[in-house]
């Protein structure tokens, strides 16, 4: 709160916790995953690995740091032999066990060596493990991943396949996962799908990876998404679907369309950028605003803004100036410095704003810590009325599928109502999306309470799977019926 | 050319070689000379440096990197102690000879300390070095402004100010000059203004840099110009303005406002931003293009493609996105993977251009080398018609006044015709700003030969100071007429 | 073999493999063990590690390198909170899989936390780790030590102690073990007392090390060796010793006295020093030289060499200067440097040696290379005559309880008789102190055959512990009678 | 003092402060120098580099460490191509100024490159830098070494040996210089011949080094040393020698055979180690000791402890054992571990010490520190008498001529008589050789006071070359007579 930081991505909102990527069938497999993990770097921005199978051995490499940072160096990616391998971003949660739970994690099975590189959260994993650690199982990192090597581990079944069909049965939350064994690269998405996976295709290789945009940068074709609830077998034999788990309700989150995914990705036959567009341009119509200029709040703001203008007729202006170099905590301030009001990432455009009315638009308010300074801001460089309105209904409740939010009671629109936003933000309006305008942008009439198609838990409470963990444990992972032995911090 | 590599600014831009910025009276001076370096990154990136005075030493802190590496250590920035620093980035030219380059140079006078931060480039120095050299001088760098120090050293005058004069009177081309010494801050532009330099306040310190946005990102106040040929001494008695030197003709560089500068930043009472979406809009008149999209070449061309959108009245639209974790040279790639043409930096929004017929509208073309790849990038992804607008002249000529400019024959306008660059690009058409044009959106008639008011001469060849060092060296420093001795090249 | 290297430790000699040390009830608990590990440097070079307990949860460093390269920052000590910590310093064997293999090892088990550090080798690993996996057990290294703690795991005993004895029940081979759980502090040796452990005290505090060296240098009093077969609980409450497992032979590695112990260490009543003076006092009345000067080999045949020369009554002089300043790969050298033959570590005392007939003394010859550049450098420096005494018998098979050796053809004593290792070292006479002899420095009447009270089996071949593994799989851990799966080497 | 650190060299030792080393002719002359720097990293262990020149180009590299942590990358070595290369290690005083005055220095003159790697110490340097940065010279170090690149810079004579010779005629004090220019490789020592010059070859190569071992290590053969006053000028066509200096007394200083000096080196026909036996038995005959046991201060105190015990016929023992893994500062201790009095170099042989009566013999006392803590282990290890005998005459008086020492109030011998001494250190006698005594060790009749042969200023007080800069300047450079300007101290 108090440094000041270069880091490019908003401390004031929502993570992606994680981007995964794997390659099957091609020489230069650990290079390719490295490339397809910098393009997946918004979805996990503080480690990265990747596993290879180079036909004898796996190997691996995993650091804290950015994918550009950890797989720079030539000598790094000539170890990752062999011609199939995965890779994962990670956005660390706080009081992560550090490198120990940087993934593709990996084991050594009794059928061979097993890795798996996993997009989501587990609501049973703490049970799950607790019952492992009492059998006798050693716990290698403190990432709900683990439990599913475990169980794999512990699967009497005959093929690899079926020991992760064992595992999965047993697990409960969101995932999309890559499980990587000696000649075959396994995905699989939960039943409800909350997370994406794509199927791509470079020559005679298959990729899996979150966003179609892992794809375009080296030059792949994007074949189709994984559905909910499908596992897909890739050998040198090809690729083979199946439907091994029971089915579900679809619930994609929709999150990803306004701000998690990057907008020249493609979900679900929709691109990201014209979803953006289009909610931008449903929030004028519902909540339209009488200024001179549309501004966006960058970088994420600006396709939802675009469409605002489009759709109210107003021009679109470039009224905050985002500094490019950013890249890392700076400058520990004294109090003088402080009481500055510095402004690392974004400066107002002071000529353009000036004397003028304007209307602010984002994707989501979180804190509001940003949005507050940005608006403080915008009346400083002399803007006559400062208007906000938002792409996304009220971030309310917590998410325990993969994304990593405040505890609620951190969420502004939880403990606050619009007119107290308003207040603290310091707009002289405020408007969010509707629930309903956000499905009709998204091509649906509204709403529909019994079966949404999409996951919009955060702003509707509504959890399509049950959260075992949540009724055994609090949020800090303290066992809520008898005292959890105290698991040890042992770390690097 | 062959490296994968995400360092953020544009290879196949001109570059701006230096930032400058320095402040007098403040407990905090050489915090706040980051901060205004941070907002300068854009004017160089290689190197940066702070020397501060704390009433009894000067301390200084140079390296090679980005401000935000060198300057994040905590203990860095406790060692420059003192109210008073001046600061400067670095864009280092190809064979500059490592640390010992990296400004602010300082050297013990017979007076006391003494430091300089220089941005812009003397056309006689390799002249003054050499006479230098002869009469027993020992450099300790190659810069240019290292001669400017001699000159001050040697010097008999009684004043550090006089003595200053004395060597700026020897010197010729372009220069924004901070001078540091024990008790007072200089600043001074040289006669033809080329390079910009912008006084501010905070509280009750003055500070020197050489964009406005310096001021913004610590909440100081701009507080005017500093003029061609002037210079300001400030000390604790406040700030005196004097114009030693002999006037000149007005020559600021006119390509600040079309691609250096940043778009926050004002000069000459001209909002940066507002001047690219004049001449966008003076292009679109000029050289109209039926299109459906019009399609920003990110980052900074998005201002001009505003503008020329607005004026042609053709939707704006996001066409190509950034990916916005671009740091550093990332992977060696292998023959194979350099054949997938890697896109590291861009990607299309295929959803969006797909069976479109776009416009791109650029700042510049140097070589042409990026824009063949965008262009290809955009056929790749479906566009039916691809046309380039750009909002400068053609870049014919190189750039002696401070801007690194490659040779003229790899200026791609110095070699090729309008058609033949349109060929090698590959685009459907292309069309530049003309001169006249330019000036026209500037609030000019059109461009008056004998006085035009900006210094243009990479598009005219029009050179307002005499190349001295050009007459009697070629471009590799090697003396024309007789065989210059070998000055050797050691180095850390 | 053909870098310039300037590593401390003669890679000609065989090596122990670990040191360890274990402290409970100290404030300083981390910085403590720290100082212990330094001491006890000598016993493993490339990686250590330390875990603590501050009373709430484990806490654990470790990393490549030497202890006061890896502890030497305070904010890594500091975070070692607690007062009871373990310590390991390890000795990596070619394979090793980095860091995932520095102990002290970890696991949460469902008591709580676990950790042990591990002096020794089992001889039995393979053969149980198989076991372990075919049963769903996940190894996180690749270390031997790590069965230990799955055996502790998988035990249904109701303390942490049986549990412990449980697992050492089914292990075979050499090993002093520190063992740490949330209350308590565990130390034990093998039946045989292959490796050292000793029993120390400061002020309130218990200390376990591996040698009485790690006492001195933070001031501890040594108060007993740990007896073979004995386990000592060390808690708030005191220490409780036992011996819960089948008692057997004395082996204690008689080779620590010769080599691998510090000399200011007492094992057994006996300071090494001393034995390594009577040691050599023996092999000068076995083996007489009628030369001029006794020259030791720096650094470990000092004692030794004293011991002969005041036998013999001729002068000790220090022939041969050894460089201090020695700590890594240096320079690789081009050919022409090779063939200068580069004398990083030692260098001859040219005007002492020269013309004289000179005995180097040294404790072992592995491969025999550095003896070799030894003697030729001693003749270079114009010695007449050069004998050679070696204070150990001859080194002629592989160790299997701790120690790294070659595999037995690299032993020049396996392939070689006394007069071919004459030659090929260069030397006028060689002997060795003989088998009988060497127990009679000891203080015993020879060597009794079927109860030596050492082990002797690098001389001898006499293994006083099955040798299950070597049965059932070859040196390179391939499994003999079936296949065993490939197991991957996945690491970072 | 109050840092746990394991820094090799003894704090509590007077420091000899540069190794130089200089090739001509090789074409392997970068590696050589490193290699050669390796065996005199005992003369400077804080800042090393080599310049080398490759027929065009000097190139340079330089930095703070141990030679073989700056030059263990084959990239370094390799861009210092050339076969000719002088190499300097540095002993970095208090308040030196960084990276820039690690030698060699180098500056671009009118003539070419010159480049300069000195041993020794001016004693006008200030005086002469005054004037030199009054008429107009730019310093860019604070090294006395630069003020002879500036008088050669400043000399009007035809060649560059001419202007050297000029340059050395304005300097005073103590110098063993290596300049080097395009086409030659210049040594030269002063008048006095205070610190040591050795030539040598290898093929048809010549070397100049401060001490013979370099040539040792590799396999270069030891010529002559470089005679007081002499300067040898090596180019393609051979070495040339002049003596273009006023002769005077010869005064090389006799502390290098009692401790700076490798005792493998020979110095003027006398072998270091054998002085030092020498030295050592002359001690036992002035100040005999009716002990058991003769123990040497490792390292440096064993040659004379060899000497003391052969002469006075007592047992020669290892009573103290070095650890040999100490490199770097290590714990910052907290009070409770530093009362324990942590042994991090040193330990006691307890078990031959306790109940023994002891002589230490040591080379030297500054502070007294580590001689002090040292007979306090001794008598913690049960010594029942433990005595001191010291192989230099008390040292008294700081030296000027290149060595570094404390002021002399911190000179134990300068403000404490030896009974005060002995009293300070804890021992039961104490005596130093006698200043005669000394001379007769090195094979005098005692010292002559007008002509002694050596310089013993440390010892006697009486300096053969005058302090100017003493008459001058206060010991901090601060003038006596006026107030000097305030030199800043900017650097990186």
């Amino acid at each position: 709160m108090s440094e000041i930081t270069t880091v490019p991505f908003d401390d004031d909102k929502l993570k992606e916790e994680c981007g995964i990527f794997g390659i099957f069938g091609h020489e230069d497999a650990a290079t390719l995953t490295a490339l397809g993990l910098h393009a997946l770097q918004h979805r996990g921005q503080e480690a990265s690995g990747i596993v290879s199978y180079d036909g004898e051995n796996f190997l691996a490499h995993r650091a804290l740091g950015l994918v550009d940072e950890i797989f720079n160096d030539p000598i790094t990616i000539a170890k990752l032999k062999g011609d199939a391998a995965i890779g994962h971003n990670r956005y660390a949660t706080t009081g992560g066990a550090g490198l120990r739970n940087v993934q593709p994690l990996y084991g050594d099975l009794s059928f061979g060596g097993f890795s798996v590189a996993h997009n989501g959260n587990l609501t049973n994993e703490l049970t799950i493990r607790e019952k492992l650690v009492e059998r006798g199982s050693l716990f290698q990192s403190t990432t709900d991943t683990e439990v599913i090597i475990h169980l794999v581990a512990l699967s009497k079944a005959a093929t690899v396949v079926e020991r992760l069909v064992d595992a999965l049965k047993e697990i409960e939350g969101a995932y999309s996962l890559l499980a990587f064994s000696e000649n075959q690269l396994i995905g699989v998405r939960d039943p409800n799908g909350f997370r994406p996976l794509a199927l791509g295709r470079l020559g005679n290789s298959y990729i899996l990876a979150s966003e179609t945009c892992a794809f375009d940068i080296i030059g792949a074709e994007f074949v189709r998404d994984i559905e909910p609830g499908e596992m897909v077998v890739i050998t040198k034999e090809g690729i083979k679907s199946s439907r091994p788990l029971e089915p579900a309700q679809s619930r994609f989150c929709i999150f990803e369309y306004i701000y998690f995914a990057r907008p020249d990705s493609d979900m679900n036959g929709k691109s990201v950028y014209e979803m953006r567009k289009r909610i931008g341009a449903m929030l004028a119509k519902e909540s339209p605003c009488d200024v001179d200029l549309v501004v966006p709040v960058p970088d994420s703001g600006v396709p939802a803004a675009l469409g605002f203008a489009e759709a109210a007729n107003i021009p679109f202006e470039l009224g905050i100036i985002r500094n490019h170099y950013v890249g890392r905590t700076f400058i520990e301030p004294t109090q003088s410095i402080r009481h500055l009001g510095v402004k690392m990432k974004h400066n107002a455009n002071r000529a353009l704003v000036n004397g003028k009315r304007i209307v602010l638009v984002d994707d989501s308010i979180v804190r509001g810590t940003t949005s507050r300074k940005i608006v403080e801001m915008m009346r400083a460089a002399g803007a006559k009325e400062v208007h906000m309105r938002i792409s996304s209904p009220p971030s309310k409740y917590s998410c325990f599928y993969g994304i990593d939010t405040p505890s609620s009671n951190e969420l502004l629109a939880h403990t606050h109502d619009l007119e107290a936003i308003a207040k603290y933000i310091g707009v002289d309006s405020l408007a969010y999306i509707s629930i309903d305008g956000l499905y009709r942008a998204m091509g649906k009439n509204g709403r529909v309470a019994n079966d949404p198609g999409y996951c919009d838990a955060c702003f509707t409470g509504d959890y399509a799977v049950k959260l075992t963990d949540q009724v055994t444990y609090n949020c800090s992972g303290e066992k809520l019926d008898t005292r959890l032995h105290k698991v040890g911090g042992a770390d690097d």
